[in-house]
């Protein structure tokens, strides 16, 4: 049961925003633009950042939701993303996505422990300088979205299932609708 | 120096924000609403809690500037915001200013730290669902901040003068402004 008296037919930290839209409204329009936005990494591996981050801090609501969009996205689906959240440093994808994963997990524990080699390693896999400034700003406010829920005990299923038709539907429309079919 | 090309005349979560304004401007909304709109918490009851928080994640920068702002609208001024960023549980405020620290500062160690019993105690303090809502989401919000500046490396001024300025122009204009001008 959550800590406050939120719609429990709402998962996770769709009762939040329900709760108090005054601070829904700047929230998902960060996840629109950060995870959604014009950018040169693609929505897949963004939302793959946000379930590796959301998994590190053992949050069971954002990394369900955003393991499942990601395999949404991606074309290895749910076989590559629980190969990422699992051992991403072992896994099949790209040398810059490790070395974006690296920056992120290190944002993940605090900011000073992203180090001058971190950044320099992922420029020399290519990342340019806003896919470095996005990845740290998306595992920060992963930071933020995971202690968002699990702070205030927001209701968070267990199984991935119940999370497929919600990524289905952020795909498709994105983060920013009306309250009251906000999810996640 | 800051891990990327960011403005270097701009201190802080400034030069970031300048650096990438579609970021900025839902950043910024949140700080307004979350530490400025309407609220039964008084505005510097907020930013004392943004800085508790922040000093906890060692993030020089916003302990410093939140630090400023509080100290700019709480009567106490800095003698009081440096004894409660210190040892706030000792510290001259009220028993509900308390028990909201305690959720704030479980809030920033991880969302699952945050026990019922936190709640309650705070509950019985006086503390509303919703001020117990706002502050969870100031502390997962400043936990956001913190590792924003510090994982690019932003650059942190020492020493709590030059954070004054900037303080009373926030206390009395906000966080949302031209950009050329946003601080922090």
């Amino acid at each position: 049961m959550a800590h406050i008296e939120v719609n429990p037919a709402l998962p996770g930290i769709s009762a939040l925003l329900e709760f108090r839209p005054e601070t829904a409204q700047p929230l998902m329009g960060l996840a629109e633009v950060l995870l959604r936005g014009p950018s040169t990494l693609t929505r897949g591996e963004r939302e793959l950042i946000g379930a590796v981050v959301s998994r590190g801090n053992e949050c069971v609501f954002c990394a369900n939701s955003h393991a499942a969009i990601a395999a949404e996205l991606l074309p290895g689906g749910f076989p590559l993303v629980d190969e990422v959240c699992q051992n991403w440093e072992d896994a099949d994808i790209t040398p810059k996505m490790k070395a974006l994963l690296t920056i992120a997990m290190a944002t993940r524990e605090r900011g000073g422990a992203v180090t001058a080699a971190d950044v320099e390693t992922a420029k020399e896999a290519g990342a340019s300088e806003i896919e470095i400034h996005d990845t740290v700003l998306i595992a920060a406010a992963f930071c933020m979205f995971n202690r968002y829920v699990d702070g205030l005990g927001a209701f968070s299923p267990e199984g991935r299932e119940g999370y497929v038709p919600s990524a289905k539907r952020i795909v498709a429309e994105g983060y920013i609708r009306e309250r009251s079919t906000v999810f996640p």
